[in-house]
Protein backbone atom coordinates (compact mmCIF):
# COMPACT_ATOMS: atom_id res chain seq x y z
CA UNK A 1 0.00 0.00 0.00
CA UNK A 2 1.33 3.39 -0.99
CA UNK A 3 0.15 6.80 0.09
CA UNK A 4 0.70 9.41 -2.61
CA UNK A 5 0.24 13.17 -2.43
CA UNK A 6 -0.30 14.95 -5.74
CA UNK A 7 -0.13 18.73 -6.17
CA UNK A 8 -1.56 20.28 -9.32
CA UNK A 9 -0.79 23.95 -9.93
CA UNK A 10 -1.08 26.35 -12.79
CA UNK A 11 2.12 26.75 -14.77
CA UNK A 12 4.11 29.78 -13.69
CA UNK A 13 3.24 31.56 -16.95
CA UNK A 14 -0.52 31.13 -16.46
CA UNK A 15 -2.46 33.81 -14.59
CA UNK A 16 -4.36 32.62 -11.51
CA UNK A 17 -7.38 34.93 -11.18
CA UNK A 18 -8.83 32.91 -8.29
CA UNK A 19 -5.59 33.37 -6.36
CA UNK A 20 -5.61 37.09 -7.16
CA UNK A 21 -9.17 37.36 -5.84
CA UNK A 22 -8.25 35.59 -2.61
CA UNK A 23 -5.22 37.86 -2.23
CA UNK A 24 -7.52 40.87 -2.54
CA UNK A 25 -9.78 39.46 0.18
CA UNK A 26 -6.78 38.80 2.42
CA UNK A 27 -5.59 42.39 1.98
CA UNK A 28 -9.05 43.71 2.85
CA UNK A 29 -8.80 41.70 6.09
CA UNK A 30 -5.62 43.63 6.88
CA UNK A 31 -2.91 41.10 6.02
CA UNK A 32 -0.83 43.38 3.85
CA UNK A 33 2.26 41.20 4.18
CA UNK A 34 0.74 38.62 1.81
CA UNK A 35 2.49 39.19 -1.53
CA UNK A 36 1.07 36.39 -3.64
CA UNK A 37 -1.41 33.53 -3.41
CA UNK A 38 -1.64 30.83 -6.03
CA UNK A 39 -4.30 28.15 -5.77
CA UNK A 40 -3.97 24.56 -6.83
CA UNK A 41 -5.50 21.17 -6.27
CA UNK A 42 -4.30 18.57 -3.83
CA UNK A 43 -5.01 14.85 -4.04
CA UNK A 44 -4.35 12.18 -1.41
CA UNK A 45 -4.31 8.80 -3.13
CA UNK A 46 -4.04 5.33 -1.63
CA UNK A 47 -2.62 2.80 -4.05
CA UNK A 48 -2.56 -0.95 -3.53
CA UNK A 49 0.45 -2.95 -4.64
CA UNK A 50 0.12 -4.18 -8.22
CA UNK A 51 2.26 -5.33 -11.13
CA UNK A 52 2.42 -1.78 -12.43
CA UNK A 53 4.93 0.55 -10.72
CA UNK A 54 3.09 3.11 -8.60
CA UNK A 55 4.96 5.99 -10.31
CA UNK A 56 3.72 4.85 -13.71
CA UNK A 57 0.08 4.62 -12.58
CA UNK A 58 0.20 8.03 -10.86
CA UNK A 59 1.81 9.80 -13.82
CA UNK A 60 -0.69 8.32 -16.27
CA UNK A 61 -3.63 9.26 -14.03
CA UNK A 62 -2.30 12.81 -13.64
CA UNK A 63 -1.78 13.23 -17.38
CA UNK A 64 -5.18 11.79 -18.30
CA UNK A 65 -7.41 12.99 -15.51
CA UNK A 66 -6.10 15.09 -12.65
CA UNK A 67 -4.16 17.80 -14.47
CA UNK A 68 -4.81 19.78 -17.62
CA UNK A 69 -1.27 19.52 -18.91
CA UNK A 70 -1.71 22.48 -21.24
CA UNK A 71 -2.16 24.89 -18.36
CA UNK A 72 -1.18 22.96 -15.28
CA UNK A 73 1.80 21.14 -13.94
CA UNK A 74 1.92 18.51 -11.21
CA UNK A 75 4.27 17.10 -8.63
CA UNK A 76 3.81 14.05 -6.49
CA UNK A 77 5.34 12.53 -3.38
CA UNK A 78 5.09 8.89 -2.44
CA UNK A 79 4.85 9.48 1.26
CA UNK A 80 4.49 6.18 3.00
CA UNK A 81 4.92 2.60 2.03
CA UNK A 82 3.38 0.05 4.33
CA UNK A 83 3.55 -3.67 3.90
CA UNK A 84 0.02 -5.00 4.47
CA UNK B 1 10.16 36.66 2.59
CA UNK B 2 8.52 33.36 3.44
CA UNK B 3 7.08 30.76 1.12
CA UNK B 4 4.20 28.88 2.71
CA UNK B 5 2.33 25.83 1.42
CA UNK B 6 -1.17 25.31 2.81
CA UNK B 7 -3.15 22.09 2.39
CA UNK B 8 -6.88 22.16 3.08
CA UNK B 9 -8.64 18.79 3.22
CA UNK B 10 -11.99 17.50 4.38
CA UNK B 11 -11.94 16.11 7.89
CA UNK B 12 -11.56 12.33 7.94
CA UNK B 13 -15.20 11.97 9.05
CA UNK B 14 -16.57 13.98 6.12
CA UNK B 15 -17.48 12.19 2.90
CA UNK B 16 -15.68 13.40 -0.22
CA UNK B 17 -18.06 12.76 -3.12
CA UNK B 18 -15.78 14.53 -5.61
CA UNK B 19 -12.95 12.19 -4.65
CA UNK B 20 -15.28 9.19 -4.99
CA UNK B 21 -16.29 10.35 -8.47
CA UNK B 22 -12.67 10.71 -9.54
CA UNK B 23 -11.90 7.27 -8.13
CA UNK B 24 -14.73 5.85 -10.25
CA UNK B 25 -13.28 7.51 -13.35
CA UNK B 26 -9.82 6.16 -12.53
CA UNK B 27 -11.21 2.63 -12.19
CA UNK B 28 -12.98 2.95 -15.55
CA UNK B 29 -9.58 3.83 -17.05
CA UNK B 30 -8.29 0.51 -15.71
CA UNK B 31 -6.31 1.59 -12.64
CA UNK B 32 -7.89 -0.85 -10.21
CA UNK B 33 -5.03 -0.52 -7.74
CA UNK B 34 -6.30 2.91 -6.68
CA UNK B 35 -8.08 2.35 -3.36
CA UNK B 36 -9.00 5.87 -2.35
CA UNK B 37 -8.76 9.43 -3.65
CA UNK B 38 -9.48 12.44 -1.50
CA UNK B 39 -9.41 15.91 -2.97
CA UNK B 40 -8.33 19.06 -1.23
CA UNK B 41 -7.13 22.56 -1.95
CA UNK B 42 -3.55 23.67 -2.13
CA UNK B 43 -2.30 27.22 -1.67
CA UNK B 44 1.16 28.61 -2.33
CA UNK B 45 1.54 31.86 -0.42
CA UNK B 46 4.39 34.36 -0.45
CA UNK B 47 4.57 36.40 2.73
CA UNK B 48 6.74 39.46 3.27
CA UNK B 49 8.43 40.00 6.61
CA UNK B 50 6.27 42.01 9.01
CA UNK B 51 5.84 42.64 12.73
CA UNK B 52 3.33 39.81 12.89
CA UNK B 53 4.73 36.26 13.05
CA UNK B 54 4.10 34.46 9.77
CA UNK B 55 2.48 31.50 11.60
CA UNK B 56 -0.07 33.82 13.21
CA UNK B 57 -1.01 35.47 9.90
CA UNK B 58 -1.32 32.14 8.08
CA UNK B 59 -3.45 30.52 10.80
CA UNK B 60 -5.80 33.50 10.95
CA UNK B 61 -6.15 33.60 7.16
CA UNK B 62 -6.86 29.85 7.05
CA UNK B 63 -9.47 30.09 9.81
CA UNK B 64 -11.19 33.11 8.30
CA UNK B 65 -10.92 32.51 4.60
CA UNK B 66 -9.17 29.47 3.17
CA UNK B 67 -10.76 26.65 5.17
CA UNK B 68 -14.29 25.97 6.34
CA UNK B 69 -13.25 24.81 9.79
CA UNK B 70 -16.55 23.00 10.34
CA UNK B 71 -15.84 20.51 7.60
CA UNK B 72 -12.22 21.01 6.69
CA UNK B 73 -8.86 20.87 8.35
CA UNK B 74 -5.62 22.45 7.23
CA UNK B 75 -1.90 21.98 7.53
CA UNK B 76 0.85 24.32 6.46
CA UNK B 77 4.58 24.20 5.85
CA UNK B 78 6.84 27.20 5.85
CA UNK B 79 9.10 25.98 3.12
CA UNK B 80 11.74 28.57 2.44
CA UNK B 81 12.96 31.63 4.18
CA UNK B 82 15.01 34.05 2.13
CA UNK B 83 16.54 37.23 3.40
CA UNK B 84 15.80 39.91 0.81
Amino acid sequence: MYFVKVFVTYKESVLDPQGEAVKGAVHRLGYDEIDEIRIGKYFEIKVAKSDRPVEEAIEEICDKLLANVNMETYRYEIVATEEV
